[in-house]
């Protein structure tokens, strides 16, 4: 069974679009994963086909109706995890997102204007997910973070070498930095270590790297994981996990 | 003069995509923004146009090569900041976005692959971005988030009303929830305080509620602001400002 996405939008001109290209795409075109599209719209029930409406206690914008959002969710519920692109979300991790991906699939749901009436989270078993902390116009691109995330996890769609293990936010680090040719750029040379061959002095250098930059750049995230990844590895398991690759 | 935005990248064809649509595709349209690609391949120098070589020190996945990088990064250079889409960046934050789209434009470098040679960050004056802490598999919708997110607060954009003053991580705090009619929906009321048409009263119970859910969602949010978003408005201003609407 292919991983089933379904993305609900006032915009499904917008997919696949990026998604269409590249490594999810081409998962696509394989059938490694599905996506459909719903037009919210097509749930409104006046005349006008109206989907908004102005918001209660007045201000600026419109916010997306209820009994709309409802409709159109109620259509495409089928079990799947239903999330919700908005600000007032909780923060899409990747942990989050290995989750969704061991699953059948997601039901995206894409604001627009002010956003959601909040009823719609009461009323139905809906996640409201942030992609970060920003504003955008709409859902649409936290979606195809959302799915792009998901898909490159998919059975064979990295291939068995890159199975993300030892990419940024596994196990609360940021990953190490990385090299390649020429070994002098512009006066500047690759880390000697990561010339010698040696593999436990490799993995162990490149730990150390992951843990040094992540205090610096991101100490949020060494003490959302309680300090557990300051501890290095053991040089006999990091050795074997280097030379499986 | 338009915000201009230059997206360096493999995947070109890429964009505008989601961009081309709504509220950013209408500004693009009008010329209040514009956006340009660079093909990265195009600065290779070997007979194969690589722009990738396997990592230094081994392991799965590309890296792509610095030289290369540089000569596509020297290729625009102009003064706009330059940012690179990578999970080992500092994330994107909304102050940011309001810096960025108060400049002159900004260069995008996406990367793919396992990601860059990290000497491109020492031999060039590049900032790395991270959209949030989950891994995707190119930079390119990373850099469609960026541009989105300023594009939206271009003069002219969302039009005078919708200055997205009072949105989500404005003074530290999410937004607080919107409600729209039907008034009554599955048994569930609008909140009576938003039907009063007392603007103070409205205007206090919104503050209050976006506190509450910032500390009940996002403690994070209020921590890294010093808490000083928990006081409460002064009443006189806070209606002040819904009466403009």
């Amino acid at each position: 069974m292919p991983f089933a996405a379904t993305v609900l939008t006032l915009y499904p001109e917008m997919f696949p679009g990026p998604l269409g290209v590249s490594l999810a795409g081409k998962a696509l075109g394989e059938g490694t994963w599905s996506l459909d599209t719903v037009q919210i719209r097509d749930f409104a029930t006046d005349k006008h086909r109206s989907v908004d409406d102005t918001p209660a206690g007045g201000g600026a914008g419109m916010v997306l109706k209820p009994d709309v959002l409802a409709a159109a969710v109620d259509s495409v519920a089928d079990g799947r995890p239903i999330l919700a692109l908005t600000p007032r979300g909780r923060p899409l991790s990747q942990e989050r997102v290995r989750e969704l991906a061991a699953g059948e699939g997601v039901i995206l749901l894409c604001g627009r204007f002010e956003g959601f009436d909040e009823r719609i989270f009461e009323a139905r078993d809906i996640e409201p997910v942030s992609i970060g902390d920003y504003v955008l116009s709409g859902g649409e691109l936290g979606a195809m973070v959302i799915l792009d995330a998901c898909v490159r996890l998919l059975p064979g769609v990295m291939g068995a070498a890159s199975s993300g293990e030892e990419e940024s936010f596994e196990a609360g680090l940021l990953e190490y930095p990385h090299y390649t040719r020429p070994v002098t750029w512009e006066g500047r040379t690759i880390p000697e270590v990561l010339r010698s061959g040696d593999h436990a002095k490799i993995a162990a250098w490149r730990h150390a790297k992951a843990v040094e930059d992540t205090r610096l750049r991101r100490p949020d995230l060494i003490e959302r994981h309680g300090g557990a990844s300051q501890a290095p590895p053991s040089g006999a398991q990091r050795e074997d996990r280097a030379s499986k690759k």
